[in-house]
């Protein structure tokens, strides 16, 4: 409305994006409020909680045109559109959702939730625990991808939806949506996995130990009650950041972006900010600590380090050991027999997406899960991407990536 | 002598390695003082400085088999043999130097030099400034490789020895070589550049400022006067190298040590160390913040960044830019370009040795190199030796790639 009122005037009309016909529009965020005690995987029990979500799209009669987005690591509930007409950026997945993009809202009904633990409104570590009336800070139990897709699975009863058309995520996404799969056989008939992994690297969980320690050693962190002393541990969440975003990137793609250009054309022979690339991190770095909070990111990539679809599905041998000798191939095989073993439980059709250049989970981490799926006769389609973009590729508009998503999302 | 009497008694011989008769034994480090004013390439001029060196082997008449070592990031002069018979390590490059080694001291007259600015006895941050009577700290000028050469080049001339049988340094160190073949193209017969690059990548430079911003952002750093302020960074340097030690790993050399491996034996749902490569990169980081100086780690990435051998003998053309454009191929056939005119000033043979899993220095900068040695027609050996080690490779007793060496210092 406000668009043909402007166009009246002489200044050019200025549409705001979430005018555009693709656009979701304006989205407003619906909260949901658990008040049972939820008994998490470490054992420890959240008295009540509340998760923060949005949909796109309309639920149809029967209730079988939902699909679930799972958010990564930094992402939250918004995935798509603008919350006001004054909103600059778009939910984190706008290419991905509206109306005639990949998940087309159209025909879906989208829903996306913040995870507990999260930052981003969902109870976290920055919520009031009721037992004590006081921010839960370092007191907020670890959670799991497990127990995140439990939390999603009250909120698909709430929801009354009992099949959902799909679940889909990127990242630690993927992590949460092939979790369903294992969790919950019969409550979703596809099922998406994006630049994910059956399960990290040892490398994969080294990085997480520096962005962990990079928090954990700032003294501002105060052992996490940094909210009640009136300090942040920006320094170490800064750090953290840095290095996981060298991750998301690619050598490549940072050459290409950033070369050896320098900030001032000269070498400065101090600590400055020198080259671009310097520049870059930093500022990514800065914006970040603004936004997000530590104690979520350190039990982000604690969920991330935990996580392993086949525990409580398969016998003590593939448990988790203390075992110092070298881990060779008769390992890999024991890795493999056991997700294989684990994805029988399935009922649901996959796709498997990885990017050509992502380092931090590698087309072959991808290539794991596919293998498991043959292995055990389920049906599985794999793409592996050419994109430069690294592990980042799963936010991108890549025609072959869309393409693939959305030709899985509506064949028969 | 002691070994014999030892044997004597009932105990069972316990002969000290440096007795084996392929070491170099009890070694003594000397110094060398340099009086005079030394103006570096940041313009800033140290008025004195000394180098702690290390030699093995002997000196022939002619002074014609000498082979100068040039140490990496956290290396010293202390290349092989052992300090004392109490010593428990021996030297970095123990298994490459020695009686019958690949760099054989029944042939060679083998030396190795500490840096300045380095941590290891050599002028550096943590020497007295004898114009202020303090210690330089963070007043210490930044030093380049370039620099480094030239103190190599004073020193050489100080030993009498003209030109080099070889000179041979493994990453950082290979820098350095490749360094004295382009300034001082008559004084060595042989450059040896292992596991290096020609100039640092965006990626690199990325995880070197991650190092840098753990030092400078501890709050124990004092802006760099940390030994004033009685404190150290000691969480700083930590990071920093637990970010560096991770890049010289490979995913795979870090999933066969350490797999998922728990050090309980369980999850512990805490920040606490729980898998074992935790562990073991905690360690690593706490063991080197015991022995090496926050402003010298501060320098020496700094070093890695600016290195470009081709500053100063190209035109205008690959100076520093601040450009923000797209860097395409026509960068890349510039920077080709750069190398190979600078190439064409050499009159070594080379010999260039990379890693297949080395992704810091990965074997296409190898190449780099080589292609533009060989578009100049100049003679080089390259060799990309298979092993697990990722960049720590050239540290490695690996057949071929010691063959190589050998090989290449003998060869007439």
């Amino acid at each position: 409305m406000s668009a043909t009122t402007d166009s009246a005037s002489t200044a050019p009309t200025q549409r705001h994006p979430s005018q555009s016909p693709d656009s979701v529009g304006i989205v407003t965020p619906q909260v949901m409020t658990f008040d049972e005690p939820f008994t998490l995987e470490c054992n420890r029990t959240l008295p009540r909680f509340e998760l923060v979500y949005e949909t796109y799209g309309t639920l149809n009669a029967n209730k079988s045109n939902a699909i679930l987005i799972c958010h990564a690591l930094s992402g939250s509930h918004h995935a798509a559109g603008y919350h006001s007409v004054d909103d600059k950026k778009a939910g984190w997945w706008d290419n991905m959702i509206g109306a005639g993009k990949p998940i087309d809202t159209r025909k879906f009904f989208v829903v996306c939730l913040n995870n507990i633990g999260s930052c981003y409104g969902s109870t976290g570590p920055a919520s009031i625990n009721p037992d004590t009336g006081e921010v839960y800070g370092p007191d907020f139990p670890l959670v799991t991808i497990k127990d995140w897709v439990r939390t999603q699975a009250m909120f698909s009863d709430r929801l009354d939806i009992e099949v959902w058309h799909a679940i889909v995520g990127g990242s630690m996404g993927g992590m949460q949506a092939l979790q369903w799969s294992v969790d919950y056989p019969t409550r979703l008939k596809r099922c998406v996995i994006i630049a994910s992994t059956p399960k990290l690297s040892a490398q994969n969980i080294a990085f997480n130990e520096v962005a962990r320690q990079s928090i954990l050693s700032d003294p501002d962190f105060n052992e996490g009650y940094y909210l009640k002393a009136g300090t942040y541990p920006r320094r170490g969440l800064i750090l953290a950041r840095m290095v996981g975003h060298i991750t998301y990137l690619t050598d490549e793609a940072m050459r290409a972006k950033f070369g050896r250009d320098l900030k001032s054309g000269k070498f400065m022979y101090g600590y400055d900010v020198e080259f671009q690339v310097e520049s870059y991190l930093r500022y990514q770095g800065e914006r970040f600590s603004e936004n997000f909070d530590a104690n979520t990111y350190l039990l982000m990539t604690k969920a991330l380090d935990y996580f392993d679809p086949t525990r409580g599905y398969v016998n003590d041998s593939t448990e988790p050991t203390t075992s110092q000798n070298s881990h060779d191939n008769s390992d890999n095989e024991q890795d493999r027999h056991a997700l294989t073993q684990t994805l029988e439980r399935t009922e649901c059709r996959f796709l498997v997406v990885s990017f050509t250049t992502d380092w931090r989970f590698a087309p072959e981490r991808s290539r794991e899960i596919v293998d498991a799926l043959m292995a055990t006769h389920k049906p599985v389609s794999y793409v592996n991407v050419d994109a430069p973009h690294g592990h980042d590729s799963f936010l991108f508009d890549i025609p072959r990536y869309f393409d693939a998503i959305r030709g899985f999302l509506t064949a028969k």
